[in-house]
């Protein structure tokens, strides 16, 4: 057995107190993995003295985390700060800089500045990982960059924030509305006091982005993705989906097309018969789709300390055993420039449910609204009659354009006999 | 870009010409990732004049498999040529000893050999490759033996063969008796003329056994793999599952005990709730437990050309890179020596259907059966009435032990009011 891969953790929370715990638990599991012991030598954290579940003793302890990059007795950065900015991007760039290689669970720091680091990580030729970055225990990287390498993928999607998941697997199953859906999962711990960052599709739109780059070997552009949230999904609209053979859910989809790249996240609804519409609660989701292997379901937690520490040490196996990859799966030179393509040119399905006064006349208009915008009708639907007062009213299209819809919402919108705002929800082909 | 690794490949069935497919298909893709490109310039197999849909024209030919390993120019050996003896054998052998790594298919041959070519493999320091080997394009052996190597693994299992899970597929939505969804699957080239190693089971125990050696970092022990096919399995439990809650599939399940390692190929009962329960048709699955990342499932294509041409070469990729694990996981002083645990002890509920005769008595025979050997009943029910005549009784127990039951199914048996062999299939708590 060689000598230990020594390892300085940054960030002691969740994550960072189950890579302690893991390393300790599977000590020699990860050493027969590894064909070597891999053991954490140094620590950093806000407060040396919170009691988090999990002993320090006898470790180096840095109150400045980028100190710890430059600890002549730490082979490996874990960083599990978070955050963009501050401590986790200055460490991760002192690491770097100090060829050292580094282990991430920071999304938002690989989607803002993951082009950046993996720049960094090539020049230096130092590994930067980061499985837990992206569907929490669930080998999602390593699948896409390494298991379906020869393929072209065409596209690559996934329910990639357990939260949303959750609120809206509730909301299904016992009729509620996002708002006591929300303040629920609050209660539970499943969601933050402040939950934008989940249920407006941020956090899933930053693993998105590092998806996207991976599957088509590009770097990663957080800003190309179309982000959307699930706040304005309905207990009505997730009824009528059923109604109509769908589940929604908070889907981010990477697709190529011949003019580049789509990269969008939001609520989609997905054929019940599809494997990515009975992924309920927590769990996390990814769909690849190649030309070889055809698709690829992969499935299971996507937070937690367990499922997180899983992942970290999974890289730093890789880490101990020599086995690397370049950051976006092939060499700066090779990366893909393919652009990033507006939501306005995407192609698909659309539902479409409006709150109108019911009166004769009221369809004449809406239907004039999509022919004028060159959009064909699936399906229109009319629940209940209240002659004078406000009825739902379902239309699904053939496929149109993004922006063919937005035009002819716009003027459906307008109509006075519309009295709400009318709720579009993407359909998406699978 | 280096030098191009060169490839030689031994069989051109439909996977060596799928591989030789995807190789000049995808030539650009691969060479990004793989850091150079993959070239096969040597080919063997039968005859050299079928018409294989691909061409061979400028390939070195060899018509001794064994002869291609030692062709100077060939820098990897892939071996699709199938068999556990014979060319196979002797080429992957040959290889090995030449210090050539080894990229195969073949899961017959490493089920049954994989103990000595692991050894040759490691004593001579090159890679042994066979992603392709399980579950066709899914990338399963990486996840578990890199993606998951942090977790002390309790389970694997998995659906593992795509003929059974068909036909099991279309006995429940059709109500169709297993010799006739043979007989279309056969027609329709799912199931081979000669069906007896896909449906009894020894196609998807191959596979198993080689699951359960990555998953618990052990020697492959095929012989210690309990084997059911299919055969017995009748519409009439089928339906009777569903009104249970439960289907039937083919799983294959490793798991560890105190005692040792259970590795186990039949037909279950599984909660329809369950994610494996909803992997229909030709698909196959993999489910592992792991002490820190829970469950994760992967599900894709099992077969075929183009799914496992992607599987041998995302090996050929890892090879390419430089990127190396040892065969099980862990260097061979590291392996685990866990026993294989007889079927006897496996513990677990039961599902029993008997046909017997509709008079006073009977039951209570039965269930003394049970009770005399300790087995205690969750549910019974009688289906219909017919006064003198054969009618279904099923039977749910709690936990039992397998050779407590088939105690009792031997008595069971004898009675004389029991009129046909007693179907018994196994309910697996997931």
């Amino acid at each position: 057995m060689t000598k230990p891969l020594s390892v300085g953790v940054a960030g002691l929370g969740t994550v960072g107190a189950g890579v302690l715990t893991l390393l300790r638990d599977n000590a020699a599991t990860v050493a027969a993995r590894a064909g070597r012991p891999i053991a954490v030598t140094a620590v950093s954290a806000r407060d040396r003295m919170r009691d988090r579940g999990v002993s320090i003793a006898g470790l180096r302890w840095y109150d400045d985390a980028a100190a710890l990059a430059n600890d002549p007795g730490v082979d490996v950065v874990v960083e599990t700060i978070g955050g963009t900015e501050g401590p986790a991007a200055d460490l991760v760039r002192a690491a770097l800089a100090a060829g050292k290689p580094v282990v991430t669970a920071n999304k938002a720091l690989l989607a803002i500045h993951g082009a950046e680091l993996a720049a960094t990580a090539e020049a230096k030729g130092v590994a930067l990982c980061f499985e837990a970055a992206v569907a929490g225990g669930i080998p999602a990287i390593k699948a896409v960059r390494e298991g379906l390498a020869a393929n072209d993928l065409t596209r690559v999607m996934g329910i990639l924030n357990g939260t949303c998941n959750y609120i809206l697997t509730q909301m299904r199953e016992r009729g509620i509305e996002f708002a006591q859906a929300l303040s629920e999962a609050q209660k539970l711990g499943y969601a933050e006091a402040d939950p934008s960052f989940d249920v407006d599709g941020i956090d899933a739109a930053h693993k998105l982005a590092i998806l996207a780059a991976l599957a088509f070997g590009r770097p990663v552009d957080f800003a190309g993705v179309h982000v959307e949230g699930i706040r304005s999904i309905s207990a009505l609209d997730i009824k009528l989906a059923e109604e109509l053979g769908y589940r929604i859910k908070l889907l981010g989809i990477a697709r190529r097309t011949e003019a580049g790249i789509e990269t969008r996240m939001h609520p989609c609804m997905v054929p019940v018969s599809h494997p990515i519409a009975r992924v309920d609660g927590v769990f996390n989701a990814v769909v690849a789709e190649g030309d070889f292997v055809g698709r690829v379901v992969l499935e299971g937690r996507g937070a937690g300390a367990g499922p997180t520490a899983s992942a970290v040490v999974a890289d730093l196996i890789d880490i101990a055993r020599g086995r690397t990859t370049p950051v976006w799966g092939v060499a700066s030179a090779a990366l893909s420039h393919a652009p990033s393509l507006p939501m306005s040119q995407r192609v698909g399905a659309y539902y479409l449910r409006l709150m109108v006064v019911d009166r004769p006349g009221v369809i004449a208009d809406v239907t004039a609204a999509l022919r004028d915008n060159a959009i064909s009708l699936e399906s229109m639907l009319q629940r209940g009659r209240a002659p004078g007062e406000a009825v739902p009213v379902v239309v699904t299209t053939h496929d149109c354009e993004e922006s063919q819809m937005r035009a002819a919402i716009a003027r459906i919108e307008a109509l006075e006999a519309v009295v709400e705002k009318p709720a579009m929800i993407r359909i998406e082909a699978l």
